[in-house]
């Protein structure tokens, strides 16, 4: 554990997680969690007369790895306010792997002036360099004491 | 399967799934899926130094399990936009109990007329009334061919 | 969840799931389930030298998803009383797609006059519209009150 | 592996397998392979409502363990014919230990004269001493070569 | 369960497991467990980039596999002392077989005069008949009484 | 990923990763991925009945995430050459919250003169400060290129 004021985060600052290989047991042990057993995810016979032509990962299961790959050491200053704008621009197939890029994108004033409001741009990328997810997180950051 | 247009939609309607009781083992299954082994998560010790003095569910699974729990019969005219405004204003422990109310909150003109915006509000709500995680759910659907 | 009496089914009735995939995640997570590691299920090599050439689905997996597959709105009402002649004519290899066919077979009296024994016809399908198993479900069903 | 031919089985031989208590993660790990997530099994709050109090294991779950505590030594001479008079005469509570036993029941001629029916009585039994499960599991199994 | 005594071992007797295939789900099972998700096991973009070309299984689930095909029968006499010069000779990869097979190896002296202590040679061979994880079990075994 | 020579590795440099919980899940979990289901594990009845009194983890169990808890940043100069003198003093019970000290203890020749063997002390502590595993983990270490 690291702490990180709202003061020392740079807008700008990029980092990026290693890869992950999505693989069909993802998917199958997400529909278990979520119950999601959408034939988009668990039905190749279906799928293959559908545009995608096969199964494609669950929209909260690449929340799930893509927000998962972003956590490193922690910051006890820090905490998640929510998530804003979240899109899935392409679909994620068995067999793709995955990236997560987040960048400090922006630092806004908070109610309570003992904290700010830290803004990361997540964005989960394939190996085509697709982005096929992407959001923005808040996070409730102390400033530092006075 | 059960096609329904966007004019079908009505303003204000709402659905409420039945309950889970969220477990020890969703969030030990989570961790792996997400590789988010955050001590908030997996660290009964720790946690009993903090504030809420137990683990507490991951956010990705509470809106894994939130959504999943809104997935009903299909309709293929609909399709998943994006998710905005997500929050998590309460904890989940284990041995919460949620479920999922989605109210259909706005239709929104969108650029392809033949198409349109529907926002639907999703609301999980724990064995206290308590609301544990809310987000507008985008969903773009076919409107009715004239 | 949505009452129906005994009277209200009606023999011939016949509805049928949507397919899922059967995969070498499933019958990973059957043998550890079920402690069930035989070589036709977990021993590629082995199975090469069989007649059936690949790694075929436990019995116990192919009931658990096909049943799991009648899972739909509750009936409070009805119960499982048991299951007869469960069988498996046709192996289930990974990749099969299966579904599952449910008719009402028969209605039967039972000792107590306020239920009756109501046969549902399970039949599990796969891709090449195979049945891969087959049971009669009993269930008891509160009549109408008088 | 040991070959052991339909005139070898004694009727009225019995087997014992050890223990195994039923978790709270059988069942959720069950509910995701099954795709029923009844509120019997995950909904406590519900339960607590219900005659029982409390939730109960999945049919195909006390099946899939029952039948799986029965694996031992492979019989490359015998195969499953099918399963008859399933029955769940009392519900499996989680922290239940349940163990299987397996009875030669009785000896059948086949329509092919060099296999006979060899039928299994199977019971899942909980430390009460209380059947929880029962039924007939007949295999074909060959006979002495001439 | 069956009592053996040291005095009953027969230094050189050897034992073989059935076969395992190893497959993708086990080892996005075990980095789950482990919370191990380097890029050796997880991303298949990445391992094609360096010399085995492909992703390789954890050590700790080679092990976990290995030592658990040589349980069978219980002996309660014996308990595990501890494991001696584990190693990885080579690598496992996702479709390999393995299976394990146990040699007395040696009969040490204990300090404790009615125990002694047994050396399995654990080896686990793949489906060339290549060696991929070796090592000394060391097990306390009581002696028979006198 | 950070290259990390052998000249740079110090003796006597100690880190202990953050705390995780051992569930009832791991367990169940674990012993459908070894196969290993001896009631030492798996039945809390039997073990009622002997010293230890409740469900013990699997060796292999305590060695997965106590190894995987030493799963840091990439070092791609070090691979792993093996474990030494594994011992389990102190069983895991569930409830038990276990963290990993490593150690750097020693450091030896090679045989190839550009490579050392580093020998990490890895050391797994229950909340009671007790140590239930221990090893010595070795490391074949590039040498700084001269």
């Amino acid at each position: 554990m690291k702490n990180i004021t709202f003061e020392e985060f740079a807008v700008g600052t990029t980092r990026t997680s290693g890869g992950r290989t999505i693989t069909e047991t993802d998917i199958v042990l997400h529909a278990g969690q979520s119950g999601d057993f959408y034939p988009h995810h668990m039905d190749a016979e279906w799928c293959r007369t559908q545009p995608f032509k096969q199964r494609i990962a669950h929209g909260t299961l690449v929340f799930t790895i893509g927000v998962g790959q972003t956590a490193g050491e922690i910051n006890p200053l820090a905490m998640t306010y929510g998530y804003e704008r979240l899109r899935f621009p392409k679909p994620v197939f068995i067999g793709d792997t995955i990236r997560t890029r987040v960048t400090i994108a922006e630092k806004r004033e908070y109610k309570r002036p003992d904290h700010g409001i830290l803004v990361e741009k997540i964005e989960v990328i394939n190996q085509h360099n697709e982005c096929v997810m992407a959001c923005d997180h808040l996070l409730l950051v102390k400033r530092r004491d006075l």
